[in-house]
């Protein structure tokens, strides 16, 4: 029995937001229609222009709805010489919020994975090729995850700089600050074993 | 550091969502740019459509884009002379989903509370009155929510009934079906005691 077919859809359509099953998308569109019509139309508009009008920055892929992104743009991290590569947009913004970084970023939209047709093409090395050869970079940190397809397109873009002379660094991977060594993965604690540091007490 | 303003502004309105914190509403704007766009774009219109043309059914008040809801409209339904009344249109969809009644329903959209200014007419009795006067009702079955003011307004309206001669019911309030006694809380389970009922053998 519909009761309204319009808020049936409203419902369904909700499900597309991630982690939102049946019950959270009913709450959502009753919460929307009692208590809220006006953040639900706000919502509608500015889903749509985001939708339809946020792109790629043309320098960094990161999304953005103008030609170069905030990032990009900023002359004074232009002249870092650094270049971070991630695999997502998001990872942006958690390194941005750590506030420990001041150079570029490169987002590849995925990692290599030669089984699943996603080659150096796919996730855009051969921009990242040219903005190698034109720009005065010195150091590209490879920020992709710690997996076996995030590991495999570190090495690859690693070999990359090797060719044009430019430092690869990538991001120490080990026991997470507050973690409990009891708690922490072999891999995680054999990987913190090989990138151990001198300590420096001077 | 803003990277992209719209992208950001989506994020703040996905807020108005109930129960998405500023993390959840990060990672659906993420997913629906990186992933699903074409679902997003439509989630808007729907959205928009729903907020805009859904109304309220005239003659029980739950929520419908057309003048009388598909249940109102409903010839098997008006011929029970069953009316449940209950506080909100979502709790019509959990009555519905028991397949248990068969009547229609009036939603009063909340309940009594003289300290917040909310009055019998704030709350749609004065339809009620009118509907209990013009058509054939035999039963009120007041489904209100077993809070203190819930009770008080099946009370309010049970007095209503009794002007019009019609019998007024309240569903019962007693242990959950499936549950443990221990775990009850006292006022249920001595409600369960005052409501208990004879067991009947034949």
């Amino acid at each position: 029995m519909q009761i309204s077919p319009l808020l049936e859809s409203l419902v369904e359509a909700l499900r597309c937001l991630p982690g939102v099953g049946p019950k959270s998308a009913q709450r959502m569109a009753y919460h929307l229609l009692q208590r809220d019509r006006h953040g639900g139309i706000k919502l509608a508009q500015i889903l749509h222009d985001a939708m339809v009008n946020i792109g790629h920055c043309q320098d960094c892929r990161t999304f953005t709805e103008q030609e170069q992104c905030r990032i990009c743009g900023n002359i004074k991290r232009q002249q870092s010489g650094q270049l971070c590569v991630v695999e997502t947009p998001s990872d942006i913004l958690a390194i941005e919020q750590t506030g420990q970084y001041s150079g570029r970023y490169f987002v590849l939209l995925g990692h290599l994975s030669p089984l699943d047709g996603i080659g150096p093409n796919e996730i855009g090395l051969d921009i990242l090729k040219q903005r190698l050869a034109n720009e005065s970079i010195k150091e590209v940190i490879l920020a992709t995850n710690p997996t076996i397809e995030g590991d495999a397109t570190a090495n690859f873009i690693a070999q990359m700089c090797d060719q044009f002379n430019i430092v690869a660094t990538r991001i120490a991977h080990g026991v997470p600050v507050g973690g409990d060594l009891e708690t922490v993965d072999g891999t995680t604690l054999s990987h913190s074993f090989l990138g151990r540091q001198k300590i420096d007490l001077s």
